[in-house]
């Protein structure tokens, strides 16, 4: 039996008519300035993608964000482009007052039906115990932000930018997991890889980020406990960045990979970040 | 003025209704066995939401394969997602003999046209001098494949899988460009990120590779002259594995970012790849 994660209960739709869903963006999962989490979003049109396609796991996930998005409530609109032996392919459409807002096409497997020769070329976050690692959110209240409450972060040592200071080196590495520590599945991963603040804040001038593309690949059901997050951004110019990231089970297997291609946010810092400047 | 690039003549199309467009999958950039390359099909994606959307170059393209295809005629049925300011987003769906074969949804921008702050958090492959370096596919013809007529490489030395050795290291560096020396256009760049030989050859008991999504960000125009190409592959498991690559211009500045999520063909190498074993 598998206990519900706490994203379930937010990403649940009803059949409206042939391929249709109608669900309810909650404010549970909002991002900075009220809007809902781009990851949230995904979760949702996976689940209107779970109902279509035959496979039962998320495989490859890819979502264009075209709008700003609150929470209220949106209609999901599906297609099936293939269904084959090893892998299916759908389309999610979500439309909020009319609009669409975020479109996903994704392909579903069985994960864990298939074998063949492995190869793991990287090693996972190294990383100190969970229980002396710092919450870098301990203490703090972002405007509209309420996602913060439902997962949590434990970090070796808080990112520049959260010290006033970016580093100018845009890459971290930290714990995840759902607050109060209930365990993520495969349809949590696509949330969980966007659910962090992006680490390109550690580059001086830029003050956020807005995702234009996601791709998410899952490649495991991650096993319970803390989830290893490592993120980095390699290129920002031309008003651009992407953000790549890895999540890593308590097994040490890589459960997740995703990529992003955003735009740069750029401005000055606000005085009050700068708590010890 | 702009000359033409070797696959803007394969990837012209007609316009046939609003937001359908008519074309032909030419045979010269055949993958193994006959089958047009997925970049090559994923290019005349592009032309097709060219002539739809507003933003004059490609930012990020996703692509999902859905069967295989060989060259012929084909019709192109486009969508517009979202006008933006800054960047715009469309749809193409590839129909082949009354079926789907590619679904490419990608977001169109002017690449050069904003600001921000940047950041290079990588350097660029380290290579010998083009005209001293091995052409890998000297002497060599593979069943079907017609790409390698127009597309060329140079390696510091041959990968591990060409000598019937895998390295065990499925990552590579190399030159590559249009044969003959045509500079590549943006447009180009999201089928030569796909016109290599798959690294995944280089680890034991992999003999082929079938790519199921692609994505790719472009992030400049790139300058005249070779193009270095990074790929690597880090995760390969339960039958899938991914694919990094990154191709940087002459003047030292990265173009185009790709990842793709692909199913492993296993199996034994064919004992007359093994010329030296």
């Amino acid at each position: 039996m598998t206990v519900d994660s706490p994203l379930a209960a937010d990403t649940r739709l009803t059949p409206a008519s042939d391929g249709v869903f109608e669900g309810s963006l909650s404010d549970r999962w909002n991002a900075l300035g009220g809007i809902v989490n781009g990851g949230y979003s995904v979760a949702v049109c996976l689940q209107a993608l779970r109902a279509v396609l035959p496979h039962p796991d998320p495989l490859t996930v890819s979502t264009f964000f075209l709008g700003r998005c609150a929470p209220g409530p949106v209609e999901l609109r599906t297609d099936v482009a293939k269904r084959g032996r090893r892998v299916s392919t759908g389309e999610a459409r979500m439309i909020r007052n009319g609009a669409e807002v975020v479109r996903t096409v994704a392909s579903f497997t069985d994960l864990g039906a298939w074998n063949g020769p492995s190869a793991v070329l990287a090693t996972l976050p190294d990383l100190p115990d969970p229980e002396t690692a710092i919450d870098p959110m301990a203490g703090v209240r972002l405007p509209g932000v309420t996602i913060t409450d439902r997962v949590e972060f434990r970090y070796a040592r808080l990112p520049g930018w959260r010290r006033g200071r970016p580093s100018g080196d845009p890459s971290a590495e930290f714990w995840i997991r759902f607050t109060g520590g209930r365990d993520a599945t495969v349809f949590d991963l696509p949330m969980l890889v966007d659910a962090a603040a992006p680490v390109v804040l550690d580059v001086a001038g830029v003050v956020g980020s807005a995702t234009v593309e996601l791709t998410t690949h899952v490649r495991a059901a991650p096993a319970p406990g803390w989830l290893a997050f490592r993120a980095a951004t390699r290129y920002v110019g031309g008003g651009f960045h992407e953000e790549d990231v890895e999540i890593w089970d308590s097994r040490g297997e890589l459960v997740a990979q995703s990529r992003q291609l955003a735009v740069v946010l750029a401005g000055s810092p606000s005085t009050s970040d700068r708590t010890d400047g």
